[in-house]
């Protein structure tokens, strides 16, 4: 079962990485930028027998490591749905 | 408007910091992991009047600087939707 995890700074977190690049791409041309902060993205194949038991399985893998739950916030998501969503953006 | 990009390594790219990652899960009892790659989020909020004139703007801002071409892939999603359809999969 794939899952896709997003793990950001949280809100009141200086994020110094995007503050950069968004430096670089205002320097670049583009001043139609208004904001913009860089997180990672965590693509999580776990053997598991529904969407919801691989989510339970990889908030624990976030909790005990892919997150800084005092730096970081963290979203789980399930990967069919997100990638079905992104194609029909594109209509 | 607010997009989202991912940014990833290519398929046949070796994922130095996935590998660690899952090696370091792995020992913390998840054995259940079957595949980890760790890529980039970026949060963008551009100054445009629809989805489709943030997500061309967006990605002139990936082929010049948020991505390299030859080691990564990226995709842009609307925040919008994607809110939604994570919310939608918690039911």
């Amino acid at each position: 079962m794939k899952v896709r995890v997003l793990v950001r700074l949280r809100p009141g977190i200086m994020d110094v990485q995007g503050a950069a690049v968004q430096r670089a791409l205002v320097g670049l041309g583009f001043g139609d930028l208004r904001d913009l902060r860089v997180g990672k993205v965590i693509d999580v194949d776990v053997d598991a027998s529904s969407v919801p038991a691989a989510r339970v399985r990889v908030d624990e893998m976030c909790k005990k490591l892919l997150a800084n739950p005092v730096l970081e916030d963290y979203t789980i998501e399930p990967v069919e749905a997100s990638s079905l969503e992104a194609t029909s953006a594109l209509r």
